[in-house]
């Protein structure tokens, strides 16, 4: 899977709820359940190019939400951050010996993990 | 300054692109230059009654934003447990002695204010 490929989930898991019935129901489709244009035009009896330009325009509805709100970028900011602070919480678990502090760290990690679906 | 009011300028951080210029104009004087509607009134020369209405309208459009994808939910989610790791950071932070777990604290600490504009 490409990177482009993975931001357009990204961007459907952000703002797919703003798509309309159509666009949501191709964009899984073609996005989520791996499936080929033909394959979304026959089993939905559209024509290709009816699927194509459907996807294209949920594509660009999804651009133009992250383009006017940037809410994948800044939670993507957080989530680099969150990366961060765990690597080092678990450096600090193999080399802390204070039990009182080892319990901190085990419910800090914990957080974080809950915060990583 | 009450819930509803913060909450409200919450909303409007992350979806207030998505408004209309008017929207924005008087959102922005009402919610953040804390002008009243009859100020506005006069400032914008609208009727007190446009300006209610369009305020309204914007209120309207974030919450239904919110509802859609509920993303504030999601971020204050996030928020609520940086805070929780924060604050077990700072106990760390005045318990510690080995130099180079306190180091790693130091750091940790450092992306967590960054994080928290």
């Amino acid at each position: 899977m490409d990177d482009d490929f993975l931001f357009m989930t990204l961007l459907y898991d952000f703002y797919g709820a703003l798509l309309t019935d159509k666009q949501r129901e191709i964009f899984e489709m073609y996005y989520l359940n791996d499936y080929s244009l033909g394959e979304i035009s026959e089993l939905l009896d559209i024509s290709r190019q009816g699927v194509y330009d459907t996807l294209k325009r949920a594509e660009s509805s999804l651009e133009f939400f992250e383009e006017k709100l940037g809410l994948v970028k800044r939670h993507q900011e957080i989530m680099n951050k969150l990366d961060k602070i765990k690597k080092g919480i678990e450096i600090i678990r193999e080399r802390e010996r204070d039990p009182e502090i080892l319990k901190i760290i085990e419910e800090i990690a914990r957080e974080i993990e809950e915060l990583n679906p």
